[in-house]
């Protein structure tokens, strides 16, 4: 399917088959509307021919079966704060807009699991099982506005990931409307199951291209009594890196453990005036520590000793959750942030094995040397290896020049035993890539189950695979 | 492929092709060779036509590429400790046998991970990355000989899959032979990666039916620093079950939290001389906390106050490491104990909701009451739902009596939202009931993923699909 014309004539007989199906007031059509949807986070701009917004599994399956039987491209879409493009309607179409299916079906805690429909925001489900002390863990800096629908189909990770995992972790049981409109359910509500092949982890991080989830059960756990955090600043990245593996070799797993580098702290120098940093302050490292209050206790002062003894300069300790929300808050500033820097950025979110990290870091600055007209700010989990390396450019004309910069750090990460992407996904901004890390022949197992289950080519098409 | 006839000459061609692409020595072709790999956990016998013990992942794949050529069923075999067939070569062909490819091939502490081959012993990783103070979590009760590779394709859980999850949440990435021959690499050795679908976990639980796997690459966790453990008596499993769901709606997540009943309970009667269980004896719990050391204190005396809160008999507690293994050499015992009941056993592993888990053992009973003469005994991780259920008969014309029974037990499983495997797999002992549990639509999609992989149907054929 390589078209995005799509003839008015049809569009109307689609508006007028589509407001049977599920009602006229649940079908966008104006240009007005539909323009609300052309863009994600990855700020592109595709404006789709119909935007639908339906309100049950059922309504799904009879709009898949009208658009498999046409042939029509479907967008699924959350709140379309994807950083990779995975809600844009590249080939026009429909997009799904699922923020009407957005209620907690329910929350059981005996069997630590929750069951939501897919536009349930990341944050009001973390709030709502916080009131029965359960803890959903996967934290993308999105959660906020985020749905769970979007962070399954993007298997979303996080700033909990080295302790907690990412979000394939915690999905138990999904529903699925499949390419041609039937319903199928993967997956039992238990916190085992071995029947029949992993359908559900097949589904997780698929990007809406094998099926549209419209139901999803979550595994809980109980809610951490205590979280600390320390902000610690270096002289160097060197200093910053060791620290934080020290921590882990020392048996230590904290919660977060974050890292910005020095292009990313004048970004956010100034920004909290609670938050002074000296100039000479080249590398931070951000630590969470959360568990049973004593033990936070234990782990705080031993995270605090680590620091000291790689030479930080400094160290602030949150004194309570006020506290800490400041020092998060600068941390969660600095996406936008960068843009102080210049106003177009490329944000990548490489994730390689622990132990290469300063090497990963090195090999970027080696990168970034061949292009000074470029910036590159990097910050992100240092804790699981996930990096979000940051090309900032002055006008549009440098935007080959980035993506040319892009393209050798993503080689980079791959000869170093890392993965393209940690969390953000594919989408199609970095489609042309894939083949860097996966050979031709995995590529092909998964075009064939893309095949199996979307043989018409209709969901999410132009995403992942070029 | 319904044939497990193989004519002598075949043979005799394979035993000659083999012994040059591995060596004579390791081409097993004499009856008592042979009849040592024609059993497993499960107390089946069908004895291969040949037996292979590769030592690297090119001579698997020079294997696969006769195998497939030549159509010739291949059987997958690590230690053959799997209760439900898996490694049971029930249409003859070839058993590959993994004993040979058993090294530790990296622990990388920094990088949490380790990789081995498939036929390393799953103690014997726990044993090594222990040395490093790292923690392989997943436990199963076999783990003392099954092997990496057979935990793989099972996806096995254990004791601790309540707070730590099971072999799923532990793989990384995979090496893996396909049908034909070629050479595969699902997942990257990082610990978040999203790019393209999730081969490795489609692989994790496929029961060999996929592909081989010929290197594993799993997470690691810093090792617990301290273990202390409970044993609790109660008159009724009602209060047993109480109890146990008491301490998870306290926020309490124990490393294991077991469950043995009233006809489990008279096999282990004596078993150890240290532990006395009076007759009026009617369930236990065994609960294992861990974490830092004084998150532990806190946490087992929570744990004991819910105990006695909840009508226990007794509670003992272990002082020692000493007396943590007497405990816990109770519960493991439980297994081959029942056979004192009588000398046949079906083992099942259902998994429910645990808030369902009550409603599952009154359930039980009332199959029980139909059959009379049958004994039913039932064990196991409360904790996660997962409950061993055991129907005990005296000789084998009762067999298909106790079959039945396991049907009403499955269907009523189902019933109360539960999968008919926990943790064991359904190889070929349970492959009958799967359509009890999994709808056509998605038997559908997983036979469409086996016939994609495997076209000639040699991985494992008898195995999960009837």
């Amino acid at each position: 399917m390589n078209t995005t014309v799509h003839t008015k004539s049809k569009i109307t007989e689609w508006v007028n088959v589509f407001s049977q199906l599920i009602g006229r007031e649940n079908v966008l059509s104006t240009l007005e509307d539909r323009l609300c949807y052309a863009c994600d986070g990855s700020k592109q701009k595709h404006i789709p021919d119909v935007v639908l917004q339906p309100h049950t599994t059922q309504q799904v399956s009879h709009i898949m079966q009208f658009a498999n039987e046409k042939k029509i491209p479907v967008y699924p879409r959350g709140a379309g704060s994807g950083l990779t493009g995975g809600a844009v309607p590249v080939e026009g179409g429909i997009v799904l807009d699922f923020t009407q299916m957005n209620r907690i079906l329910d929350i059981i805690p005996e069997d630590l699991t929750a069951t939501v429909e897919p536009g349930v925001v990341t944050h009001t489900l973390q709030k709502e099982v916080a009131r029965y002390k359960l803890f959903y863990p996967p934290d993308p800096a999105s959660a906020a506005f985020s749905t769970l629908g979007g962070n399954v189909a993007e298997c979303s990770g996080g700033i909990t990931g080295l302790k907690y995992g990412v979000t394939r972790d915690y999905i138990l049981s999904l529903e699925v409307v499949l390419a041609d409109g039937n319903i199928i359910h993967t997956g039992r509500k238990t916190l085992k199951n071995v029947t029949g092949y992993d359908l559900t982890r097949l589904f997780v991080g698929s990007e809406g291209t094998l099926g549209i989830f419209t139901q999803i059960t979550v595994k809980l756990l109980p809610l951490p009594e205590k979280i600390q955090t320390l902000l610690a600043f270096f002289s160097s990245p060197q200093d910053a890196v060791k620290a934080s593996n020290q921590i882990i070799s020392n048996n230590l797993l904290p919660r977060a453990l974050e890292f910005i580098d020095k292009s990313s702290i004048r970004c956010i120098q100034g920004y909290k005036k609670e938050i002074k940093i000296p100039s000479d302050v080249h590398a931070i490292l951000l630590v969470d520590v959360d568990g049973r209050e004593e033990s936070v206790q234990t782990e705080i002062s031993l995270v605090e000793k680590i620091l000291t003894g790689n030479h930080t300069l400094h160290v602030i300790s949150a004194k309570d959750n006020k506290e800490r929300d400041i020092l998060w808050e600068v941390r969660r500033a600095l996406s936008p942030a960068l843009y102080t820097i210049a106003p177009f950025k490329i944000n990548e979110d490489i994730c390689v094995p622990r132990s290469r990290i300063l090497e990963m870091l090195q090999r970027i600055d080696t990168v970034c040397e061949q292009y000074p007209s470029l910036q590159i700010a990097n910050f992100g989990h240092i804790g699981d290896g996930n990096i979000h390396v940051n090309i900032m450019y002055k006008d549009k004309s440098q935007r080959l020049l980035a993506e040319k910069a892009i393209g050798e750090i993503l080689r980079n990460t791959v000869e170093l035993g890392g993965t393209i992407s940690g969390e953000h996904g594919i989408g199609n901004v970095k489609s042309e890539y894939v083949p860097v890390e996966i050979p031709l022949r995995e590529l092909n197992i998964m075009k064939d189950i893309k095949n199996l289950l979307d043989p018409n080519g209709i969901l999410n098409p132009g995403k992942i695979f070029q």
